[in-house]
């Protein structure tokens, strides 16, 4: 009966994706480590080391600090539909797909939310949340640090400044960020931030990790409705994950255990010298990908994300054929664009474990070979010499040396 | 920094509980595998063997069948806000923890929700689901098949009947009871149905198989709102399980790796011979609690959960000491019981790769022990001889024993 559905073989794919990334050794050994129940005492135990080493990445004191037992898009929803209720007026700013997907979440609630976009490839301007939010009783502001669809980073302070000004909460998706690039939940006063552990974690997907400050406990205590999800109800959830582990539902065992380890790795490494791993490496790919002549998506080099690479994909080439080409040959594969931008940008992910500077050369190496073949015109290594001469000073990070 | 937080060495449990049940091998391995991309073209294709297992295990041909990227709960929460919205009215039948979770989530919709309640140990009386039904227009009749918390099983006809009277889908939680107790999605017209992967399938947490029929996609089509909950809106869902693969939200790959290799498992053993097993075991388990004068919390025998075994705390006895002995002496995880009945069962969970008669052997060995220890009087190997003899006939089954 199931004798046509044959073991289970996948191809070692080397994944530059915005995710997931590649996932250290270390960490599957702990993934395919025998289960545990999720109310055994070792268990309940155990859950303190997560949350002690995701307060550490997280940069944060929250005591409500934790993985959602879903994906980066549970995280939207939970960072979104606890805080919101009847009443509310919420702004969310947009300029991707992701981004986007806050806003859409938002309107299932039955709060109002105003949407704010940029243009795809830019920052949304500060400015434009403090017109719109002027005169309301703005209660949240919700944006990406990073956004994955696009490749853009946005400077938290500003959108904090006037997230002040409105008294509002400030919610940021740190999907695409956290544990790659510079972030401090207490010091830049995020009120909700969460992320996908399958992103610069490089731990395999299915956790959100989200923290939520003193100020939002106070928010959700004060709601007047019930949270319209059960299961993304923090207000219950967070005594399973609090004090008393009193259970709410199984947690993906596996996942934590593995969680665990890909946060022990980024500590070992050390937050500052992972966010420098990511931008040296991040700044060779660029060098590499402008000396083969291809364009950025994003115009502004101070807009650019380090995890997240956006180029366009040149006039007449298709898109498909020179990702499967990638894909079929190398074993490598890289993302396209998502619903406006389809077919017109290709994203190269460097976050976690796959930033290596060894990909970057393979990967330049691989790319202008199946450029070649499909028709655009690259000179000879250039790619790859200029991520070399890029990576000369400061010397370039191997992963692997850990202390 | 991270010094104070070491290696993962969790203890080696042997999980007897209502789940998480004790792992294969050969998932394990699964599980392991170096991931690939969620859009990679390898893993799209592979999401029909996921989904053609999937269809065998539940006995269905509905095209709309796949994991949901959440535990069991998340599995509740999907069946019961797809099809509800405002102006809907719902029965949910409650006989326990998870049967009474279907309400409260069905409460958190807009639809009027009928609770119909039976105390825990038995199951709801159909005629009762028929009376309150009578002159309403029903859309939605909910019930566990199993319910976890108490031991007790359903008889899925019944409701079938009363449900087809009232014109009402029929929404069926089988967390417990797929994949170890007869079930038949399309011959009992079950219109949605979820388990869990964590119990009779024995895959880790973390992915909540669901089936939806041609009535219900029909239904779900014609919703007036949109789905209130984003991430578990089976709508949207649906075009990435479906021909489409368009991107909803990044799936736990290597929970979906797993699951694969579990349900091919299920299908080797074959699902009548794994029916069996799990009887076999069981009623060799309950021939030895009760030689060991401990009285079962569901009074009649037909209303048993094969997979999970509830028994009365002896008065005199503590639970909590008893079942951390089990697991400090024996690593021999069992559970307690929730909510009403904290502190006065303890069930004792057969399931998937946990339902071997080693198991039950070895349990009710430490079992007597602890209980000697505890204070509670055994007659020495009572238990351990009444299982043996209660599997001389027919002979017992041993796991690995595959084609």
């Amino acid at each position: 009966m199931s004798e046509q559905i044959g073991e289970l073989l996948p191809p070692p794919r080397l994944m530059l994706t915005p995710g997931p990334s590649c996932v250290d050794p270390r960490v599957y050994r702990a993934l395919a480590t025998p289960l545990v129940g999720h109310l055994d005492p070792w268990f309940t135990t155990m859950m303190d080391d997560v949350q002690v080493l995701l307060r550490r990445v997280f940069r944060t004191e929250n005591r409500l600090t934790f993985p959602i037992s879903a994906s980066g898009s549970g995280g939207i929803e939970a960072a979104v539909v606890n805080p919101l209720e009847e009443g509310d007026e919420a702004i969310v700013c947009i300029n991707g797909w992701f981004s986007e997907r806050m806003a859409i979440i938002a309107e299932r609630t039955a709060a109002k939310v105003h949407r704010i976009e940029a243009p795809y490839g830019r920052p949304v301007d500060p400015e434009d949340v403090r017109r719109v939010g002027r005169g309301k009783k703005v209660k949240f502001v919700g944006l990406a640090h990073g956004e994955t669809s696009t490749g853009v980073i946005q400077r938290l302070d500003d959108y904090r400044k006037v997230a002040d000004e409105l008294g509002a909460l400030l919610v940021v998706d740190a999907v695409a960020t956290l544990a790659g690039v510079p972030l401090d939940v207490d010091r830049q006063r995020i009120d909700i931030c969460f992320s996908g552990a399958q992103k610069a974690i490089s731990a395999p997907p299915g956790t959100a990790p989200i923290t939520v400050n003193a100020r939002t406990e106070e928010v959700l205590r004060g709601r007047k409705s019930k949270v319209q999800s059960w299961y993304f109800d923090l207000t219950t959830t967070m005594n399973y994950w609090g004090k008393e582990r009193t259970y709410h539902h199984t947690p993906p065992v596996s996942l934590i255990f593995a969680l665990r380890e890909a946060l022990r790795l980024v500590l070992e490494e050390g937050l500052e010298a992972r966010w420098e791993r990511h931008r040296h490496n991040q700044q060779a790919l660029v060098a590499g990908l402008e000396a083969m002549g291809l364009e950025f998506f994003v115009p502004n080099p101070a807009d650019r994300l380090i995890t997240v690479t956006a180029v366009r994909v040149p006039k007449g080439i298709e898109d498909l054929k020179v990702r499967r080409q990638l894909l079929d040959e190398f074993n490598i594969e890289i993302a396209g664009g998502f619903g406006p931008i389809k077919g017109q940008i290709w994203r190269v992910g460097l976050m976690g474990f796959s930033s290596q500077f060894n990909n970057v050369l393979l990967f330049l190496a691989a790319f202008e070979k199946v450029l070649l073949d499909q028709g655009f015109h690259v000179s000879a290594g250039a790619g790859v010499a200029a991520a070399v001469r890029a990576s000369l000073k400061p010397q370039s990070v191997a992963i692997g040396e850990r202390k």
